[in-house]
């Protein structure tokens, strides 16, 4: 995954064809096709239609021996910070090999997934993200090109003021409040939280 | 929702650049952009940089008094044959919001949404669906554009040789397996069917 691709974007999900690169020559106008609803970007020079949806981001919660896997990121946005292996799906692949090409490209992890642990909304940046509770396959990993170093964690260890996204949170706190269950009904968004602001409260069990 | 925007073309997920029109006079090649790792359709000319990731389509199996609500379509591809409301989730809505939207365009129905039935992976057409169990909230529903006409079936008399798509038929029967618990575990594709083909089985329950 590249830093084009990348996983929580706190900025715009893309960028506008207007914004395209710095040799850009590109002349859209906003408005709505024949035979659409809403809106869209229309090169005027050449008719193509720049239909834009939101993203999905496919992830899991990692774990082994009850620690945690985190990933120190090397790229921005929120470089040195630690998130949970996700990123951006790709054409041709399913949520769950997603989530697990993930886990590889970013710690050289060979995950298993259990079940949906959450369905994220993260609408102002047009993010879906969906979230699996993982198990390490073997207790072996290592720093992928996106990180800075990838570690386990127990609980109490976990770097709470260094965590990358409110999502990376609300994950792990969710994961912990199901950690004895087999089965799970999928979380959402925290109430409230649809903002993507990192909760005021401290990490529950810390 | 236009027929651009449509739920579940069997198609590709949407047009390449080169097929943008008929009008259409783009030159895109197929090149990976700096910093990047997969190959993208890049603009020769502005350098616009295609980005195409899945799309999600969110939707709901609808119940009123125990009666399953479908929708007859009015629009191709699988026009006069029945479906579930459901379509494209947009920029800047959440995937319940998008949900309940789609059945007010298709049915003219308020719904409210119970919890989360599935997850289908349509990897053929890069397509991941997010269907949510709901209900009627009045017993009030009208063709919207889109349908030739909305109707509450029995499950005895659902029209299961007319159903538009496979995925139309694992979330009923889907659905119709965990009726009457409360809390469940979301589903996914059935196992084995990941090519959008019409089960061969007939319906449980028919």
């Amino acid at each position: 995954m590249s830093d084009k691709s990348d996983t929580q974007n706190r900025g715009p999900a893309e960028p506008k064809p207007q914004e395209a690169g710095a040799d850009a020559d590109v002349a859209f106008s906003r408005r709505v096709p024949t035979g659409d609803s809403l809106p869209r970007d229309i090169c005027d020079r050449c008719g193509f239609i720049h239909y834009v949806n939101p993203k999905i981001v496919v992830g899991s919660v990692v774990t082994h021996d009850g620690k945690f896997m985190l990933c120190r990121r090397a790229i921005e946005p929120r470089r040195g910070f630690w998130t949970l292996p996700a990123g951006f799906m790709e054409q041709g692949e399913t949520t769950e090999e997603g989530a697990r090409r993930e886990a590889m490209e970013e710690a050289n992890a060979d995950i298993v997934l259990r079940d949906l642990l959450a369905i994220y909304n993260i609408p102002r940046i047009a993010q879906v993200q969906i979230m699996y509770r993982a198990e390490l396959k073997f207790p072996s990993f290592s720093a992928g090109e996106e990180s800075l170093e990838v570690a386990l964690f127990e609980w109490d260890e976990i770097p709470w003021e260094e965590l990358a996204f409110p999502s990376v949170y609300w994950a792990l706190t969710q994961f912990r409040s199901v950690m004895d269950k087999p089965f799970i009904a999928p979380f959402t968004n925290p109430e409230g939280e649809t903002d993507n602001l990192f909760p005021k409260r401290p990490a529950p069990g810390v």
